[in-house]
């Protein structure tokens, strides 16, 4: 037999409706090509979208859910392969497409264009925005800055407080 | 029981003399404000670094391991988990760390760094350059850019030739 | 979309003649009977026999590889999900199927009759003997037995000559 | 430095009042050989009387936790590995260990066996009866046996129903 072509669509639970009508036509065209879509599985955001769309023209399609049960399956994901591992699921999502698309996402996906190149698969940005990502939570006072090993040890003594 | 502060070093396997050095005396810091270290576990760049240092000032050091064996721990790592699981355990580093540095490393770094952002967890970069790992990657060929659907597929037919 | 019913055929990498001939024919009336069939993915024993079982039949086959790449894929799995995890994937292969078939195997094979009864899924043993593959395991004395903590430790020290 | 000696204890979250005891006393003996104590990490039954036994006799003890934090980290953990992974912890936990005791549990530690063999793990069955842990299961309704494929189908319909 000869292998099929996995095409995995990476991008957030929460998405604009603009992103997640791109994200239904690209399931409908990775459909079209008979290329099969593996996405994050959820029934929400660039998921649900992307899965509705490959659905809709005919695809299949295959879902890696961080959960270890079926609630929060898209209706759209004819097979959902349910790991019970979180965010480690990322990993999986990368290592099993052969190329992957990264819609518009937050940090979840970021971590998947990382783990993707990290293990030499092609990359595709679809107006995914990696520096917006990281400025959330600039914005949180999650992120921060140190020149020095000693600066380090002085940034966490103040965090440390809030321990 | 008190809980442990445990302070998670990320970075790379590869990395500068410089680099190295701070991660040393970092890990020697860590030990003598009494917290865990925890890092990568393996016998290389800012992993053994970080480790020795802490070592070398009578901390404790615990190494999360991606093999499924001891063959490439650290001889500073006195608690060495084994998870066999590859890139999936970088997801165990920040889960476990209290605060999350983050050293010069490449792309396991980027994603260990989005992963304990998206987990909440304080991340402080110390010299960190994302952009520059990600660059990296660009001029091999891996990182494309699309602005439709359309695009993406167009793309992936490109690549395509060479699966 | 009414969700698909996966069975996941479990069982070793190596296997009689006769228990491989069972594994094809299980194959093929899954896919007779429009069901998922979900296994390990390894193109050997009981895996490849029972993906070509469901593949000579036109079913659907998903192999959930434990390794990192795709080189021991069996070439009767239509959709391999590469988690580059080894053993642990084992879970994932419980979790994801609706119904388990334990086919003969070893400890492996148990370990998966065990995690799936612990997440209440239903399985069927189809001729696996769990006795028998603790017992090889016996006569390699890696197997021991006590009745006291006094009796673990100087077993413990027994074994450890050998470290 | 010289490798440290860990010791993995397994065993159920619902222990009876002896078997805690007998949990207990392997701790402490393990804590004054000098070796650390590994386990499942969590407040309840073998677990946490485990850690206490080796906590109050001075000994290290790390906890790898099923849960993706701390809520139910028994207090005698001094270092707590978090992985979010659920049962798939198991596979960590056996790979961490040089030496494995099995004390009394159900089908979790039955798994955790079934893996530590697999990998040439020495194992040690302080009254733990694997025979018991399936018998419980039997009676639910869960487990069943076939002796062809055929049969196999058959049951399958027959909970099938229940889907």
């Amino acid at each position: 037999m000869k292998k099929s072509i996995i095409i995995g669509i990476m991008g957030g639970g929460k998405a604009t409706r603009k992103d997640e009508k791109a994200a239904y036509r690209l399931g409908g065209l990775i459909a079209k090509e008979g290329w099969i879509l593996l996405n994050g599985g959820r029934n929400a955001g660039i998921m649900e979208a992307s899965a509705k769309g490959a659905f809709d023209h005919g695809g299949l399609t295959v879902g890696i859910l961080p959960d270890d049960n079926c609630d929060r399956v898209s209706e759209y994901i004819k097979i959902p392969i349910i790991t019970g591992m979180g965010n480690a699921r990322n990993c999986i999502n990368v290592l099993s497409s052969d190329i992957v698309v990264a819609c518009p996402g937050g940090l979840g996906t970021l971590s998947e264009i990382a783990l993707a190149l990290k293990n030499s698969k092609a990359v595709i940005l679809l107006n995914f925005d990696g520096e917006k990502a990281l400025e959330l939570y600039n914005t949180k006072n999650l992120l921060h800055y140190a020149k020095t090993p000693e600066q380090v040890i002085d940034i966490i003594k103040k965090i440390h407080i809030h321990f």
